[in-house]
């Protein structure tokens, strides 16, 4: 027989936010799941606007505010399941809370929250509730992040020493039109928080490192620079990292990079192998080692680990971007909602990555003194 | 208000039956439509289970055959808009045939039927009928390979003078397993037509020449081979080409090609200026010029039209792949329902397909005899 | 103790002609030989001229023309031992013949001759005289090009099936300006052959085809044009290929690929492996296989043959170009010149070359018929 | 008339080391000079082996050392004009003094010293006797780096914001056998120097950095360290930069990225455009742009800097390597030889390359403190 699909809602995502499509693309991808609802804008009648025409939803299930929306799908039969958090960072943290008290499990965009003791403060509440709570770093969902992981776990390539990540945009380069709504809040310290290049794109490096090698920063000094005069948050920085353990790294990150797109890639080597990996050739991974040819690990092909392979649904050379890896994210969501497991970046991620933000700051403060990261 | 989404039916898709979910994916993507029935496989029962299983669809839509599935759609009030023909190939002509008859849009895939003939028989009922009729030549749905389109028909490129395109695949390089059903019908006169490879995806390279360029093939010279002993059909060949208006070009196929993914390419060059895509690449178009540095198209990035900006989803620099091309079809294909144009392949298409397919397997009779193709 | 480097003396490569300084570096990259003479132009007063400001030579061994050339060193105590011959194509015949019969070894730029006839005849005297001969194919002096002949050789590949190989220029892809010295002659037929595209850049094409693979052609069907208006000799053309023993193959040749600066490019397929090199990133070949990841093998880097290793001459990631891959020519050439074995282009493969161009343009005349090319 | 070659003699570069045959073919690749002497290993009789076999020198030109080399040389009427200093780094500045001292022009290997103060010894003896000393930063060399720099300096990327510059080699990932020459000296801080990697490889990277965007380090705060056991010296590190007007950067130099062959890569970002350059595709400069696609600049091609074609000697599309790059050096002090300027790195830029290596090393004993580098 057939099952159900998950119901779920939105908050955010209206019109002129991209990432609503994204998420609700991702979310339906695999056919496991339905948007029913939202309150997709600050603004009442924009949010009943942004749901019916964006995505077609009856206007009984558009809602005002992310209150409404919680208290009066709690009262319905067909109630969503989940709830994704699609608004800027600042917002993040009320509104995980009211939906985790509303009873409704979690998916938020990244950062977690304003703070190291906010994230540690919803992770109280999900602890108590029961509850399932999944944060949007979508890099990991590409297979060939997760052939990387898989690499590094094999112990193939040795005891990891050097790990650098690069995240480079360069839509920033200049002061944003005032009608541009992505750039607004993310350079405003009052909805971003303290950081702005590490807090938008820094903290998905620092999840991708953490992610495939499975390492804690033990401490970090960074290096964090407003270029664009009047900007007040970061647009651009340098950070050296020590792990626990003793691997050395270097995390990158900047939105003035003039030209660049949106470029993610991330080198990481061990004592016997090393690998390579970047964004823009998603579905290539490529491995070096010692004393034979480099190889490039390409997503599906023979050769591939069976946690790569299931994270990929074409057959290889049909190449798999941007939605297909978000949507891998859900896909896990989905499992560990039916209590079957689950590999997605949890609230654990959220936490280590408030505390990579607060004290790539704090470093920056201190003329990049070294900041320890104890947990 | 919000408008309701278009319900699509699928013969064909089940079990085991990869571009099932590639088309359900597709045809979801943009929320404009979803999956509402079907006739998954030729077996009542595993079209069933396909259905519920794979499709979470109720029993009572999911039937016994094609013919069950237009005859009891056509008498429901939610009846399915649109169906999806995903099956071997010489069973497009006969269902699609039905389909329409049956008052029903039709998105089939490729190659269209087995001869030219019964794709102008198609073309008379469509005509006749008033219906839509989109053959899945996905790769047109690409955004840099509409930008390449565009670019050719702004006539910086110049006259056209050289095209070639290759397609590459390594996957039937050695006789298949028995119970590999993908490449049992590909590998079978019966069931696939006259050609193997040439039928499969020699047919999407003439169609890429054919949507990028414009150009009408006027006469061609083949050499298909068929390397895997025992096997009956080409599964590897090159076509030398000529063009109306006197460009020349080649055309090469092959699923020989050991190690080979998916590699589809196409080059073409003018008077004035040249370009080159690459399916592996597929967010970026090379752009030659005479007089000054390459450069690299890319995606929804500054400098492109807004034909091939209008084909893209999300930021440049977030790699879009193979099922957002896939459903830039279907996003046309609903614009065309709502009688707003739609720029996808039609029938015209899939009766050139044919005759090139007819005339490579003719003119390799004919020991690599130009064949002419008038029209 | 030291041993004296080898002489050699030069015909052709006067002011205007970048070839000649090409083969001054390559022939004497190894420290093995010095220029020491020539007859630089048709001119004796530019041939002197050329020999004192380009090569720094004395007057006195600057001729007048290469009859004085080889007249005159035939009586010296230090007279050249070799001669490169670096003109246009209709004079390599007389040249080469009177070098040999004045007693000196030949170095010889492609394609050896205007026709098959003169090569053998070629052949004739070589082999009556016991002098070395060797044709600058120089692309076969790529470590990585040794390393794919190494890989077929050794059979893991399988029996090769398809064999693809691309030679696209762009810089005839108008009229040249008519003081264009390097675009006169190579469009002129009579200086030229009865081949233009394919005389200059095919040749290199099929001579790389065969150093790889070993394979021989039997049959092809060409159709070569002239797109320039008012060009006289092709300049572009694809041509099918029947190899002995059943491998199929394209090789494509075009100089109004406009943008393309040099792109020699070979795909190589067998029954159980692949191979892929480009000269645009000459230090890389591509291995593919059935049923693992792709590897990347490079020059002079572990994993690699014996073969190309001592075809390279500095560590791994120190690019070596296309002066150090013709300088590879001279390196095996000496080797012989010293009786010690010698791995380069010879008359065998100038002879294979003009057998090569005459089918070409013989099929093209015969509308592509396909032209045996029974040795 | 013809002009006399240049001569010169080599220190070092005897037996097992790679390097004195790259100096013997960059310096004579332009036919502007030629080896004719030299003290080529510490061991007399090796010093003689070396220059009869590998540089087919008369045994009355191969001295037993360095000092006899001077001396001998000056009194001969044929005297060497200039010597190639090719040793381990603690002997260049004693050699380099003495060269100088004789009379001698000066080429030599990086990094220049052991400390600033021997660079500004040298320094002083240079500018007391007017001779010339050239510094071998050889990537300096390339067409490409050349067309950076001029990209540069022209405004067109506007002011220059961020810079970052990565060297990864993976030779030396574990310890080398005690038989490895090249490895032994590198490791050993009595032969050079209190950086290893920093000083072999990490002031290349600096000097690039330097060479490209003319920017001056205020200060930078680095992290070295020594992964493999037992090293006495760093093996891979990351330094944060600071350049005076506000420009802020990172390098990263390591020779423990299992792997990676010799890569040396730059990114340079100004306020309107941005540049990167990749020596593994060392003919290529990708320069992108706010507002259109991204383009490729190619060495040779259209739309370059005379600055950078000047710095390439065959067509387009042939591609330049290691060994022309180093060449370029050469012809640029020939060049100066002959007072006609030249462009090549000099004193300041080895004083500059000193002080750089002594601060990493010093901010890395301080735990990453920031250290100026004041001049």
């Amino acid at each position: 027989m057939s099952t159900r699909k998950f119901r779920f809602g939105m908050v955010g995502g209206g019109e002129g936010a991209f990432i609503g499509q994204v998420h609700r693309i991702a979310a339906e991808l695999d056919g496991e799941a339905e948007l029913v609802c939202g309150a997709f804008a600050s603004n009442p009648e924009r949010s009943r606007r942004s749901g019916q025409s964006l995505y077609r939803l009856h206007a009984d299930r558009c809602y005002d505010n992310y209150e409404a929306l919680f208290q009066l799908e709690a009262n319905r039969a067909d109630a969503m399941d989940f709830v994704v958090i699609a608004t800027p960072n600042h917002t993040h943290y009320s509104i995980a809370r009211a939906a985790l008290e509303g009873g409704f499990h979690v998916v938020c965009d990244k950062p977690l929250a304003m703070s190291v003791l906010e994230g540690e403060q919803l992770q109280n509440v999900v602890k108590a509730s029961g509850l399932k709570f999944a944060l949007t770093h979508n890099y990991t969902g590409y297979p060939m992040v997760r052939e990387a992981r898989s690499l590094v776990n094999s112990g193939v390539l040795g005891k990891i020493r050097r790990v650098s990540c690069e995240y480079l945009q360069g839509w920033l380069h200049e002061r944003a039109p005032d009608d541009n709504k992505q750039a607004a809040w993310r350079t405003d310290p009052a909805r971003s928080g303290a950081a702005g290049c590490f807090g938008d794109i820094g903290s998905h490096a620092e999840n991708l490192t953490r992610f495939i090698t499975g390492l804690e920063i033990e401490s970090l000094a960074a290096d964090l620079t407003a270029f664009v005069p009047g900007r007040l948050l970061d647009d651009d920085g340098n950070v050296l990292l020590r792990f626990k353990g003793g691997a050395k790294g270097v995390i990158s990150a900047s939105q003035i990079a003039v030209g660049k797109e949106n470029d993610l890639s991330i080198q990481v080597y061990g004592e016997t192998g090393g690998l390579e990996w970047r964004q823009s050739d998603a579905n290539s991974l490529i491995v070096r080692w010692p004393d034979k040819p480099y190889e490039v690990r390409r997503t599906g092909w023979a050769g591939t680990s069976p946690e790569s392979q299931a994270a990929s649904r074409i057959p290889p050379g049909h190449p798999e971007g941007y939605l297909e890896g978000f949507a891998e994210l859900y896909r896990n969501f989905y499992k560990d909602l039916s209590d079957d497991g689950g590999d997605y970046p949890n609230l654990d991620d959220g936490i280590a990555g408030m505390r990579f933000i607060e004290s790539v700051v704090e470093s920056t403060k201190q003329n990049s003194a070294w900041v320890d990261l104890a947990s």
